[in-house]
């Protein structure tokens, strides 16, 4: 059986485990006031071509996000994020648990637009009862969004400008950062994130390692007093060396790049071979996970063999899954379904 | 240079981290629902003599401390808790920022007793303004306490007792249990804990594990629904078998017994090793943490060598330090600095 | 200059007045444990013809909802509501401020169905994530709700149906209370609403009183401890008696239903005359809130005479304005407002 | 039967009931955008000898204090307070519903010190594991205290000194503000707490008014978006007005200052009475809540002509009471008071 249902179904690349029984032994002080996760916040820093932005090391994302909207946010302010954003559907309210309304914006594509920001920002402040509606003050996006497409360099730096404006605060989302800029269709690096964002994370998770994300603040009122936060929130790690080292070895070496290309390389090929066999896609996505419209009667035939998770019912005849390349997906696994998938419709 | 700071400054036993190396590239699914999570669940399940206890694995201490009393509490409702208690005194306000307020009982030793308990739920239902104060609905205690002590049986039962006669929620937070366990002065097993409490929490960081902490729910009430909790504070691991693979390996083979008792074991070799040396300790521990006074001179003399905390001053002269021993401390570590005290002793 | 903008602009009826006068020596106890409101809340039971509801008394509408939501949910838990409802969209998130997502359905009247209901919610059970998304757990509406609509006896039974099937709380805003059930199309009474919610609001400070709400809990589970939560979110009047006193005075003698009876005979003697002006309306209100659309000329040209909340702007030539009735509205402010707008409709 | 249990017994002054009956049919915008809270701000101002304070009125204490707590901490602050402050002891854990510790500071005439405060937060500050602890923000005091004891000058000097030295926001809850201002203790007006305060209250509800607060914030951080909180914890009263007509009465004319004056002058006669008696005190008030310790016997025998609470039992023979006058108190009340206990203890 062979599973494309996520990105996060096996463990981490072997290089972090060699690392981790490496280190094993050394004495370290626990809360990531260690010399791992000081090399690992310089190598960021590094990569943020910035040697002024903050960076913490948390093991999860929705711990990310809540952390980062509690650190930022006023008790009356809201964060603007499309529908289909992960703050918006799939964590359980975290973000309402710490006080605060996610506003969304309608999308059928995962992204937001800096016109939408603009039209609902302009409406709040025009409103002679808007002391009595939540203030926007923060936009959450994701690179790439939950549908697997990107921003473009141009649409980020509309949306940058647009947060400038109304003094918002721009929080980029990267749990599968490194998916998108692995993507053909990428036109911006971590340095430009680290310009235009006032905070954004890097996902370890996704990509590589057994767990971890890495938080990188370049706004200053932000930086002040974040580590209260984690540990409020319960997101400080004891031994929090292990998100140390994980980073350490992802951003040493260019691994991170590294395992992001493979699995984009394979999304493609996947890709290419559906599109030759003519089947549609729900959405154009250009990164690692792939959308696309399958037959029911092939999905049930497949069912023993590869297994992904069903993302949307079309009609009585056809459901459009997602199917999920990863750093640790195989290239055979690839080819075979492939293979698979034409074997089924040559049989009909 | 040798640091006794912590019970947290290594990886974990190479046991777990062979065993997370062997099912690097199994493919399992996210969020605990995987084989290896509920193999520990049965193992946990198995010493706790209980089929019916449900079992979580979150990744830290102050993540299930805070997901277990938002889960339990209604929001005028507080926590009984020692003055020294975790959730009282390092938790930077989590619980508080869930919303309930830690009531806290005095305390010499970092326990509380069944009387303190009583007195303080007769005060509240006796007071004509009850309603102006949180009702005190739960009992957070640690096994062993943050200076520790452990309770006795009998001082467990009676607090049991009165928990039930209030009706209250009796919470024991086990972060360093297995160290409880190994004690010479202990006289309870985990089949007890999982008898008189509603919920109670196995520890795993400090105890072999790379992180981790089992949370065992007896009170049906507190079941329900528990897993929203978890994601909602941030606590559900994306790669959850990490938990799973670790609890695992503490629980099949008696590891978890094992490396407590090695931790022990030293810690009544350096108590008895201080103690003949005519130091005096704060307080009698009987587990993994001691806290000798020390002459500051001699602290001064050590430290190139020896690192742990100063917990308390004493007077001009003198200083109490917490030397922690765990599992992965090394005889040699204890005998060689109780032959350095001994040798600064001798030069005055 | 006269005003029509809200419901809440005088002070209150007279008698009101004259009561507090004629008490204002008595010595009570504080909290609402007095007399008045004993006496206060024995005939809202009457009214319910329920001896068995809990009867609270508030001072305001934002302040009894976050406190019966507060006192209904575990943090996990979220609410639903029309997209227009007044938790969703004028309370500046105090739902979220304490913690809950407010689960939103779309709607075109204000109003939402027992389908809409099933729906979200089969979708919440059918989701295999659904531990990732806040569990709906109550139903939020007006009645009459703020586009000045109302549900028949049979939408409501409906939606109560429902609510019980999915064990979901029902929880129906009464802030305008009095003039729903004054309206020509209402056909249910105060006793409809005991019998098929969990808990009602009864709105005193648009039907007049100087201000306050009462709250009406069917359902056990939340009556228990519910001052507690009162108290917590700052809504226990220190005087509590001045609530009290008021709902004494609306509930004997019928002045609830007298006052709102002389509201909705004004809007429908508005509505009528707008009609036969040729006027059309944005929604068709059977209450006191009504919702012309007139040219924006005309709007300007009343403008130092009467005042009216512009509502929405149908294109560049009209807006549709909410014209509010009350309690205290004089007929004559009724027939000039619609001889001025004759007037002005003349001279074009 | 008289009461002398609480200073909120009766309803108004019947001034501002006259008022409120004067400009019951003003018609006047909600939420306390009116001309009489725009008259009362200015009225406060001007007490304060300060243009640029921001002025709100709320009804009650505990939602005035939840709000202003709410509004000027960051998630992971705290306040300090001593540990019979209203916000540790009588508001349901209002504060920690709100996200923070509250953190106590051992008193035994319900005062602070500069002392204290400069400890713990130096405390803080010193600590290697303040991060995990909430970080001490804010000072909450009141004036007079819940023991009826007042700040002298020079301490509240020294207080305000401390907070600016730390940026500690100093808060000072004036619910019975009047009382401490007229005490022949006091030596400060209300223009000092302007000057020395970031945010303090003046209490209406317990100095003659029906219901009010007036929340007066120096600190400019803690003025933007205000109202938007005030909104949201559901303080915003609907008919503002009622609030600004009841301010303007207390705060024109001197009223305010008068009625205070009236309930210490009875609370003066009432102490040097029971002095003259040899009756001693639980505590020496200058203000009017007075605590003198009664035989168990004599409070018995008044039990059917005079109601007041009981404090603290203090032996098996003796209880503590507390007989609170106010504005509303009668001269005989106190005089018959005197005489029936004189008579009482000739009895024996």
């Amino acid at each position: 059986m062979i599973y494309f249902n996520s990105d996060y179904m096996e463990g981490a690349h072997p290089r972090i485990l060699q690392r981790l029984a490496e280190t094993n032994f050394e004495q370290t002080m626990g809360y990531s006031e260690d010399p791992h996760c000081e090399r690992a916040a310089s190598l960021v820093r590094k990569a943020c071509a910035s040697p002024d932005v903050a960076v913490h090391f948390l093991v999860g994302g929705t711990q990310s996000n809540l952390t980062v909207i509690s650190a930022a946010l006023r008790p009356h302010q809201s964060v603007i994020s499309p529908q289909t954003g992960h703050i918006s559907e799939h964590e359980t309210g975290a973000i309402e648990a710490v006080g605060h309304k996610v506003n969304t914006l309608p999308t059928s594509d995962g992204k937001i637009t800096a016109e939408q920001i603009d039209a609902l920002v302009t409406a709040h402040w025009s409103d002679p009862s808007f002391e009595h509606i939540p203030q926007p003050k923060m936009v959450y996006l994701s690179y790439p969004t939950e549908l697997g497409t990107i921003y473009s360099k141009a649409e980020l730096e509309a949306i940058s400008t647009i947060c400038r404006k109304h003094d918002l605060i721009l929080f980029v989302d990267g749990a599968r950062l490194g998916y998108g800029l692995a993507s053909p269709e990428n036109d911006i690096d971590i340095s430009f994130l680290a310009a235009h964002c006032d905070v954004f994370t890097i996902g370890g998770t996704k990509v590589g390692a057994l767990f971890g994300e890495a938080i990188v603040i370049r706004n200053d009122a932000l930086k002040k007093d974040f580590r209260y936060i984690i540990k409020q929130k319960g997101g400080m790690l004891a031994k929090g060396r292990l998100l140390g080292i994980q980073f350490e070895c992802l951003f040493e070496d260019n691994l991170y790049a590294e395992l992001s290309n493979h699995a984009i390389s394979l999304a493609m090929q996947l890709k290419q071979g559906l599109t030759n066999l003519g089947i549609p896609f729900l959405i154009d996505s250009p990164t690692n996970q792939q959308f696309p419209i399958l037959p029911n009667a092939l999905i049930e035939n497949l069912k023993d063999r590869y297994s992904f998770s069903q993302w949307k019912r079309m009609d009585n005849e056809r459901t459009a899954v997602r199917i999920c390349t990863s750093w640790a997906t195989k290239e055979e696994a690839v080819t075979g379904l492939l293979q698979a998938i034409k074997t089924e419709l040559a049989r009909n």
